[in-house]
C-alpha cells in the first residue's frame, strides 16, 4: 500500500488487529473538566500493550506481511515506543525484529526492547549511522523495514484508536492528537473526517518542536532542526506522506510551552491517577494555553503513551 | 447500627451509594502476572472519587443520616483520605463537615479537604488534642462524629468494593486487602465470606506497622506504638470492632518490608501505568514476599488509593 490510506484501510486494520491489541478505556476527570470548562475524554493508549498506541500500527503492518515475507524478519531504527511495539508485533508472528538503536540509548529502553524479544543492534548516534545500519541489515537478512510513521499500514493502524473513541462517545466537538512524525495524527484525522465530519480536528505540538505547525501554516514541509523538548516522543518531523494527510484533513495545529506540558502532565497524574509520558500530555497542554477554543465543548484526546522514566520525574519539577 | 455489620448491610449500602460513588474498573497486567506466577486482578479504588475507597464508607454513613441529623453537620479527626471523603460526602448532602487536622498536616492535604468544601479546624498534633477538639465541636454544633473505621456503616460501605470485584470476576482463589484501622479489611472479609466462602481472605500490613498481624496471631488487641512506614495510610491500629470482625473472618495476615512495598509500587506504576499511594502497594508487596502461596492462583487485590504526593516520589528511590 503506497497510496495514502483511507478510512476503509482503518476499518480493515481494526478487524485485523482487534484480538491482538488491547481495547483501551476512555476516562475522564471531574477536576480537569472543571479547570478547562470542557468535557474532556481521554482515550488511554498508555494502557495499550507496550504502553503506547504504536502497538496498533506496528501490529497492523506486521500482520499484513505474508508468511514468506515475515520469515526474514522486520527491521526499524528507533529508540522509542515503536521499537518495543515492533519487537512484540514480530514476536507474536514468531518472527525476528531487528531494532537499530544508538549506542547512547538509555539502558531501560534497550532492556524493554529485549524483553519483548527484539534483537538490538547498536550504531553511532547519528541519523546517517542508523539508516546505514538498517540498510545493511536489510541487505544481509532480507528483513522488511517497518518505518514508525512513513508507512500507510502503520498509519491505518494508528487510526483505530480514534475509531474506538468514536464508538464509545458518538459525536464530539473536537478531537486532539499529538504530532511527532505524524502517524497518529494522520490516522486520527482520516478516521475522524469519515466518522464525524463535523468534528474539529486539532493537532498539538511542543513549541520547541513545532515543525508541523510551521509546515501546516506555510504550506511547505519544514523539518525541525535538532529540537529539544521534554516531550521526547515528538522530536521527529513529518514525512511527505504524513504532511499531505495532515494538510488535507487537520483543522488547525496548536503548540504548547514546556511549562504547560509539565502542568498538563501533573494534572493527569494527580487528577486521573494514571501515568503518562510527557508527549501524551501535549494535547491537554494546548487546551490549557487556548481555553477559549474549548470552553463548553466535548473534547476527545488520544493519550498517546505511558512509558515514563520514573527516575526523571523529579527533574520535571512536578 | 452498633452491632457488627453483616453482608445484608453491605448489600443495602451498595444500593444506597451506587449512583453517588464511581464504579471503579478491574485491571490486570501481563507483566505482573508473569512475575508473580498468578492471575492478579486489581480493583482500582485509586480511581474512586477523592482517590480512595474511603469515599464508599463515608458516603454510606452520611447518606444514612436523617435530614435533621445531617443539618448540624458531621465531624472527624483525620489528615488522610477519610477527611477528603467525608468532606465530599457531606457536601453532596449540602451539609457541613468539620475536619480536625493537626497544625502540622501537609498543606496539600489541607487544601484537598478545603477543595471538597470541608471546614478545617487545626489543633496540636497529638491524639489527645484531636479528640478534645472534635469533642468540643460536637458539643458546640451538635455535629455527628463519623469515625474513619470504628463505625459499622463505614465498614459496610467499604465492603462494596469487594462486592463489585466479585460481580466482575466470579469466584477467585484469594482476595487481599491492606489493613490500617481495619475498616476496608472488615468490609472485604464480610463480603467475601458471604459471596465466595471458598476464597482465602488475606490481610496485608507493613512489617513496620504490624499491629493486626500481632493481634491476630496472639488473640489480643495489641496496638502499634508510634509506627513508621512509607505506607502512611496504614499507621492506625485496629479497634475492638474491626479486630472482632478480622479475627472471625480473615484466613491469614501477611506482612511486607519497606523495600517490598517500594518494589510493588514501582511495578504498579511502571507495568500498570496507574498511580497508587504506598499503602495500596502493600498487598502486592506481600505477594512478592510469599510467592508460593499465590503460585497458579487467581488473586483479587483491593487497590486502596492513589493520593500520592509526587514531590515525595524520588524519596522512595523508585
Amino acid at each position: 500500500m503506497n497510496n495514502l490510506p483511507t478510512y476503509s484501510d482503518i476499518e480493515s486494520a481494526h478487524k485485523r488487529i482487534y484480538n491482538i491489541i488491547q481495547r483501551t478505556p476512555v476516562m475522564f476527570s471531574r477536576g480537569i473538566n472543571k479547570i478547562t470548562g470542557a468535557s474532556v475524554f481521554f482515550k488511554c493508549e498508555n494502557f495499550q500493550r507496550v504502553g503506547a498506541f504504536k502497538y496498533r500500527g506496528a501490529t497492523n503492518a506486521v500482520q499484513l506481511l505474508s508468511d514468506e515475507e515475515i520469515q526474514k524478519g522486520v527491521v526499524t531504527h528507533s529508540s522509542g515506543n515503536h521499537a518495543q511495539a515492533l519487537a512484540l508485533a514480530a514476536k507474536i508472528r514468531k518472527a525476528k525484529a531487528y531494532i537499530v538503536m544508538p549506542n547512547t540509548a538509555p539502558k531501560i529502553k534497550v532492556e524493554a526492547v529485549k524483553s519483548y524479544g527484539g534483537d538490538v543492534i547498536f550504531c553511532e548516534p547519528t541519523l546517517k549511522a542508523r539508516e546505514k545500519t538498517a540498510k545493511d541489515i536489510i541487505e544481509q537478512t532480507g528483513a522488511i523495514l517497518i518505518h514508525p510513521y512513513d508507512n500507510s499500514n502503520v498509519i491505518a493502524g494508528q487510526g483505530t484508536a480514534a475509531k474506538e473513541l468514536f464508538e464509545e462517545l458518538g459525536a464530539i466537538d473536537i478531537i486532539i492528537a499529538p504530532i511527532g512524525g505524524g502517524g497518529l495524527m494522520s490516522g486520527t484525522a482520516i478516521a475522524t473526517k469519515f466518522i464525524s465530519s463535523q468534528t474539529m480536528i486539532i493537532g498539538s505540538e511542543p513549541k520547541n518542536a513545532d515543525d508541523a505547525f510551521r509546515s501546516f501554516y506555510s504550506g511547505y514541509l519544514i523539518p525541525s532542526d535538532n529540537p529539544k523538548t521534554i516531550a521526547d516522543g515528538l522530536l521527529t518531523s513529518l514525512s511527505q506522506k504524513t504532511f499531505s494527510i495532515i494538510k488535507q484533513n487537520v483543522t488547525r495545529i496548536l503548540t504548547a510551552s514546556e511549562e504547560s506540558i509539565i502542568a498538563a502532565m501533573k494534572l493527569i497524574l494527580t487528577r486521573m491517577k494514571i501515568i503518562v509520558e510527557p508527549s501524551a500530555a501535549v494535547p491537554l497542554a494546548t487546551m490549557l494555553e487556548n481555553p477559549d477554543i474549548f470552553l463548553g465543548k466535548t473534547v476527545g484526546i488520544i493519550l498517546s503513551g505511558g512509558n515514563l522514566d520514573l527516575d526523571n520525574l523529579h527533574f520535571y519539577n512536578l
